[in-house]
């Protein structure tokens, strides 16, 4: 029994997430599907690929995540299949698996890249805008029945990067970005919690709010406060008690916050 | 081991559509479920039998299509089981099953209509506003645990007809109607793909826009762009390249377009 | 095989969701897994509670209700398990299993609390913002394997309570409460339809409009009618035939509604 994952930008309007399901299941009947999210910004490749990266740590050996955020479908860009360790991705050649990718080969797992060109493991004809039903779908079944990716593609070296931002190194602590915003409106930044030091000393200047110090958890300050912690991925986030730190600060993805050590 | 789809205007904010796994699960613990859509537009039938026609042909022989968009529920309508070629619908006879069962019988698959009217195949309870709950689902479990629709009503011959409107042929070419918006806004129209011979020699008038051509996918033309093509289930859709026709044309479903074919 | 349904306040815009069903998972991989809803109104606990209570009688013995709406997440407020009967709670101990509790036991099924308090059966890392993902998620998969609950937490018998309000008797009839809202607009009361006694003498006072009689269904009146019937949970509601009566009346959660029996 195998495991698939969703991750799209089709919304939950429409039926194209369910038919997924129907194929997956007319070639793989025993396979176990989540709907990891549909709700990727539409065409947002960085944001899909920030998803798979987060989900990866969380899913069993074998899983196989098919990630479709596909603004190039019926295009040259390559459908890919990649072993990501003991995991698997399928989805457009556009950076999708590159952060993950790059995280599993800093703990050095196994990366490898496929140019999946065999038709014959796709539908059987095949849509020039709909690849995740006709190709990405059905590769991931036949994956979740042990063909190998081999099987179904060319080996390739030269996949599509995509890359997050680092936060900057300044004279008094760090710039960091914010990089996704969650349900709640908390701001998570790309600066890993390890990099704070000693916490209590750390001043956090968003938009034109300060905030003194990092606290262990929403509870530590009052409704309406704004509060910086390390969110659930073990990065630097900004939050309001029971409110929106999106809505308070005015801020979004790509915006800017200063990391100051007052105790340097 | 069967597929049980549920297609809904539920929506998601409600525990109505999860509770719908727990009755089918007490009943059949074996099946699979999916939720193909819970976001019909509210008591909309014919966007709910265009939903089941267009997802039918992705799910396995047996698959049982749970479809309950049902502003008469409670009153004399019947609540139906339908044999549709080797798959089966559940729902109320309000027409949702038409626009599958008109194709089919084009294909000449069987279809068989059953009036569900054996209430020891039903929740003890019975609430007159959730028939979901209380008939479609369980009659959709047992169907799953291999009770044949015979067993659970009465043959019929009289089933609630909807149609989609039919394109029209004009001198010049064609009037089409928009009956989808997806996700992204693009208007997918009721022309079938083939009808359009030489794709280069034919404009479309839609709103105020003219298009030229049709295009092969979205990434044939320049972001803002509109573009006409064909969509992914064979229909003439129009499209705006990473944007939304839908906001572009102000059209939505309901209105028409024009085809023309230049080279005629 | 096990069940576990989810409920939470994460929306469906993150990943948060489907992390758990990987956690789960990946400690129990025969389980199945149902979305009761990600879409409870941000932080309102007594919203979860309310969809726990009415989801249960529907779902088969032994299933596992992780319920997840935690504004106290990484502060003192304890994680608990829970025997409701035949069936599992797990989330926090902040009044989310109460009414569903107390119901069991107007019943007399039993119910039994324990404080989770052994870090063997989280994952490895917990991080303060997160319990859905690093508690909850696996201790409901360690019920789903068989781990009874006493191995995971020491039982205690002070939880904290909610409580729905109750409806007044008054000297014409009563005060009733909204308690829910539905995707359709329609209000729920905290009024049981058997205290109504003959429905046809009941007069309704909401906001500004007056109802008379109870009716079976919507189709029992014209589209656009204001109608007070009894809704698949039991209890008294408003709806507006094809509309939404939320919006007609300007009523929600908390407002009062007037019941008077006229052939008192």
């Amino acid at each position: 029994m195998s495991l698939v994952t969703l991750t799209t930008d089709f919304g939950h309007s429409d039926y194209a997430c369910g038919i997924l399901h129907g194929v997956i299941w007319s070639i793989a009947p025993e396979t176990k599907i989540v709907d990891l999210t549909h709700d990727v910004p539409r065409h947002h490749t960085l944001a899909g690929a920030l998803v798979l990266d987060r989900a990866l740590p969380y899913f069993p050996a074998g899983t196989i995540h098919v990630v479709v955020v596909d603004p190039g479908v019926g295009t040259s860009r390559r459908p890919l299949a990649v072993k990501l360790g003991n995991q698997f991705f399928v989805g457009p050649d556009n950076g999708l698996v590159s952060i993950a990718a790059s995280r599993m080969e800093t703990m050095e797992y196994p990366v490898e890249y496929f140019h999946l060109n065999r038709p014959q493991f796709w539908l059987k004809e095949v849509s020039p805008v709909f690849h995740g039903r006709d190709i990405f779908a059905p590769v991931a079944a036949h994956l979740a029945r042990g063909v190998a990716p081999e099987q179904m593609g060319t080996r390739i070296f030269d996949p599509v990067q995509l890359a997050l931002p680092e936060p900057q190194k300044t004279r008094e602590g760090f710039l960091a970005h914010i990089i996704h915003v969650d349900h709640f409106g908390n701001l998570s930044t790309n600066l890993p919690g390890e990099m704070l030091g000693e916490m209590a000393g750390v001043i956090i200047l968003a938009g034109k709010a300060r905030i003194d110090g990092i606290s262990k958890t929403f509870g530590d300050r009052h409704p309406g406060e704004l509060v910086a912690l390390i969110d659930s991925a073990g990065f630097l986030s900004i939050g309001v008690v029971n409110g929106s730190a999106q809505q308070t600060l005015g801020l979004g993805v790509g915006d800017q916050i200063t990391v100051i050590f007052s105790k340097n």
